[in-house]
C-alpha cells in the first residue's frame, strides 16, 4: 500500500478534524501520523497527515476541498523523491555535506545539477558525477546573470527545490517569483541581526558572544523571507572573523541540510512571513 | 465558556481520532489545541486536547469511554491550580526559582507546604509565608523517616504532585508506591550517567566536557523513572567539582521549573517508562 | 596570605610576560591563575593573574607600572564583596534569581539596595531586608527622573555596579557617564536583533526559530554597549509572543547572573565596545 | 620567521612562567599566544605557547628542560601538517565530513590512507584520490584482524593520528598500546552513559530526551578514554532510535572533526583519564 502525505491549509472553523478524519475514515486509510496547528490570532488551521492506503488522488482531492471552507489549499503529495538544483558560489561545506548525504543515500532528492558561478568546485562536484555548469557573472549586470541561470533551468522539468549551499549573490524578484516559495537559502548569522554581506565581519565588529546561521526561503527582500531553522554556537573574544567564520560552518552545514530535509518531506507550511513546521 | 483538558490513552485503531473529533463537534467544544501521538512500535494511541464548551464531564467521559477501545484512560481535566507539596534539603537553587515563580503568579499551583530534613531552608521559606515543616531524618532509619514524612502528607487532601527540590535522601518503596506518577525530582546529571550520589564529583572524576541535569518521575529504581527534561552545559579542564556544582545549579533549575511546568499543565503521559510530552 | 586579583592591560610589546611573572617571583606570591590575550589586530596586551602573597599593593603597583609600557592600566584588586545597587521595575524573574543566589551566600557582593519606578516588587524585596527605594516617573521627564535616581544613589559610597534587572526605561547619557563601565544591563533578545522595546512581539513578528538574551555594559548607545555573554533557546510557530517572553526569561535570568558573576570576579576587561573575558 | 608550538607539561613550582618566558625573550622569541593552566589539586602545570622566531629547536629544547622541574615534558613542534589515517566500517558520515574538509584545505593534515573492515567506503574514499585498503574481519578473531591493520600501518612511516571515523570495531590492547595516545575515536552517545554497542538504541530504550556524541582518545578500556569533546542534541517521543542515529550523526561528525582539529593544533595535553584543552 502507498503512503501519501496529505497537506491542507484552511480557514479554521470547528468541526474541521472532524470532517477530515471523517473522511480518511471513510477511504479506510491507515492514518500513520497526524500534525494539526490552529493559529488563534489568524484564525488559521494546518494539518498535514500521512496516510496509507489504495486512493483515487483525484478522488479523495475533491472530496477534501467540498468539506474544508473556502480558500482552502489541499496538497495529496506521494512520498517520492523531489528534484533539486544547487546554486553554489566558491565554498564547498554546504555543498559538501549535501553531496555526502546524496551518495549515502539519505537524500529524498535527485540532485539534477550544481550551477555556480566560479568553476572552484567543479572538481568536487564532478567526482559525485552530478551535472555543473558554470554560469560566470563576470561583466554581467545582476539581471543578465540571473536570467542566464533561468535559462538554465529550463532544461530541467519537475523543479521543485533551488537550494542556495552559500550562493553568494543576491537574486533579482524575476527569479525570486519564477520559484515561489521554492528556493532556500542559508544565511551565515542569527537574522535579522547582520543581514547582508560579511555577516561574520559585522558580528566580530560588533563584538557577540555567539555566531550563529539561518536557513530561510528567498523572498524580494534580503535576508527577510520565512525562516526554516536556526541554530547559534558559542564565541569569545579570542575569535576573530576568519574564526567566527571558520567555526561557523558547522552550523551553517547542518542547519541548511535540516532544512532541505524539512521541505522534502513536505513538514513546511508558509503562512505570511513565517513557517509552521511539524 | 470553561476550558478542559482531555487526555486519553488508549491501543491504536483505525478511526480514533475520528470518533473522537465527531463527539466533540457533536457537543459543539471548541477545539482550542489538539496534539495526537501514536507510538507506533507498541500499537499506543495518545491524546491531548484543550476544549472550551459547556460539558457535563461525567456524560462526556462515559461518551468517550464508549467508542474507545478496551482499557483505554480518559481523564478530563479542569484547568485549576493543583496542588504541590515540596520536598528540600540543604540547597535553595531549585526551590528558590519555584518560590521566585510562585510569588509572581507564574506558577499554576498551591503550594501547601515544605517539607525538609534540615532547617537551614526555614529562614527562606517563611519570607513566602509557606508552611514549613522540619522532618529530621537524625537517628531514624530510611523507613521511619520516610514515614513521619507520609504521616505529614496525609494532613493534605488533594495532592497532585510531590516535586524533589533536591532531596538529597531516597525515598523507599512504600512511599513511591504511595504516590505513584507524581513525584518529580531533579537529579545532578544527565541520566543515565552518573547515578546515584554525588554526580558532579563523577563527572569531574570521569572529565566530562558538558554537565547536566534531568527531571524524572521516581521510581523505585534509584535515578531510573520516567524522564521528562534533560539539558547540559558546556564545562572544561579548569572546573573543579564545585565548578561544576556551581554552574549545574543554572541547569538543574531551569529543566526542574520547566518539568514542574509541563506536569502542571497535563502535558506528560507516561508509558512503561518513558514520557509523551506534548 | 592574602589574595588579589592583579588586572593590566597594556600596548603589546615584546617580554611584557616576562617582566610581570619576573615582579611576581621577585615578590615571593604564589601564582594561583593566569590569563593573558593579546589582540593581534589592535595591539594590545590583557592579563588577570590571581596571586597571593603578602604585599604592598601601592608598591607592587607602582613597580608593574615601571616595567609597562606608557598609558598601561594596572589594577591590583582585593577578592572582596563588591558593592551592587539594583534598578527595577515590575518583573520578578532576574531580580529574584540574584535574591536567592545572595540569600544563599552565593553572589560575592552587597545589595545596597533596590530602586525601581513601580512599587510592584516592594513586598518581594522587602523580604529579603534590603532597602527599597520607590523613585516614580510619573510626571516627570527622562532627566528629571534619573536625576532622582542619582541622588538616591549619592547615598551610597563605594559603589562598584549598578544592575539593571529587567529595568525597562532609557538612561540618559548624564546617568551612563556618571558610572562608566559600571552598569549592566540584561537585554531579551539576542542583540544586535531587536534593539529597543519589546523584542518579543519583534521576534515573534519576524518569526525567528530561536529567542535569546544578552547581557551588556550599558553605553549612550542604546542596546549598543560591550556584549558580556549571550545566550538563546529553540522555539517554534506554536510559540505567541507571550509564549516567547514566557521561555525567554528563563535564558535572561541565567545570563543576567552570570554576567553579575564575571564583573563581580573581575573578569571582563572593557576594550573598544569589546569584552574581554577570562 | 618560522612559528612554533612549545608544549610543556611539569610539576608545578613558583616561578616556572617567569623561567619559561624568560628564556623566549632571551631568544628574542615572538610570543603569538599562550596559554597555561595549573591542575592544583594534582600540582600540574601546563603551557601551550605559539612563538615565531629563528631557533635552534635542539637547543631551545635543553635550555627548557634545563629550567624546568624533574620529569617535565616539553615538546617544540613545527606547525607543520602531521599525518592521520582513517579507520572506518560502513557509515560515511564521519568519514565524509573529514573529506570534505580535507578537499577545501581546510585540515591541517595528510591523510596517509583509508582502512575499512568493508568495501562499502571504498567508491566515496576513490573519489578524493586517496589510498583505500579493505582488511575484512571476515574469519579471523579480533586479534588476528587487528595484527592484518597493524602491518598495513607499518607501511606508513610517521603516522600521528589513527582516526576511527565510526570504525565499529574494539580494538585489542596491543593495538592500543602500539599508539598509545594517538587514536582518537567517535562514540555515538554522551559517554559516560551508554558504553559499548548501539548506544542510540540503548538510548531511545532509556527514553532520554538528549542524545549526544563524545570524540576520546582510545585506552584499553572500552569507551573510557580521555575526553576531547562533547556534545548533544535535543531529541523527543515521537524519535525512533533509528530518528535518533540520524539525529545524531550531524553531532557525531561536527564533534569528531573538532577533536581532530584540536589534536593536529597540538592544542590537548592528556593528564591521567582527562584532558586538557588550550
Amino acid at each position: 500500500m502507498k503512503k501519501y502525505r496529505v497537506l491542507i491549509d484552511a480557514i479554521d472553523e470547528k468541526g474541521l478534524v472532524y470532517k477530515i478524519s471523517k473522511l480518511f475514515f471513510e477511504y479506510d486509510l491507515n492514518v500513520i501520523s497526524n500534525s494539526e496547528y490552529v493559529d488563534n490570532e489568524n484564525n488559521k488551521f494546518f494539518m498535514r497527515s500521512v496516510v496509507e492506503g489504495g486512493i483515487d488522488k483525484k478522488k479523495l482531492y475533491d472530496d477534501l476541498i467540498e468539506i474544508m471552507p473556502l480558500k482552502a489549499t489541499v496538497k495529496i503529495v506521494d512520498t517520492c523523491k523531489k528534484n533539486i538544483v544547487i546554486l553554489a558560489t566558491k565554498e564547498s561545506h554546504c555543498l559538501g555535506d549535501i553531496l555526502i548525504r546524496y551518495e549515502a543515500g539519505e537524500l529524498d532528492a535527485n540532485i539534477l545539477c550544481v550551477i555556480a558561478n566560479y568553476d572552484i568546485l567543479e572538481p568536487l562536484i564532478s567526482k559525485f558525477g552530478i551535472p555543473f555548469h558554470l554560469v560566470s557573472h563576470e561583466g554581467l549586470n545582476r539581471s543578465q546573470h540571473s536570467g542566464l541561470i533561468l535559462e538554465k533551468l529550463k532544461e530541467y522539468d519537475h523543479l521543485d527545490y533551488i537550494v542556495l549551499a552559500k550562493y553568494m549573490r543576491i537574486l533579482p524578484a524575476e527569479f525570486v517569483e519564477t520559484y515561489p516559495n521554492q528556493i532556500i537559502n542559508i544565511h551565515h548569522s542569527f537574522l535579522p541581526a547582520f543581514i547582508g554581506a560579511n555577516p561574520y565581519k559585522q558580528a566580530y565588529e560588533r563584538g557577540v558572544k555567539i555566531i550563529g546561521a539561518t536557513a530561510h526561503f528567498v523572498s524580494n527582500n534580503l535576508d527577510e523571507g520565512p525562516i526554516i531553522e536556526q541554530q547559534i554556537k558559542n564565541v569569545n573574544h579570542a575569535h576573530g572573523w576568519t574564526d567566527m567564520r571558520d567555526a561557523g560552518r558547522d552550523v551553517e552545514k547542518v542547519v541548511f541540510s535540516n532544512a532541505i530535509k524539512l521541505a522534502l518531506e513536505d513538514k513546511i507550511f508558509i503562512y505570511g512571513n513565517k513557517t509552521i513546521i511539524f
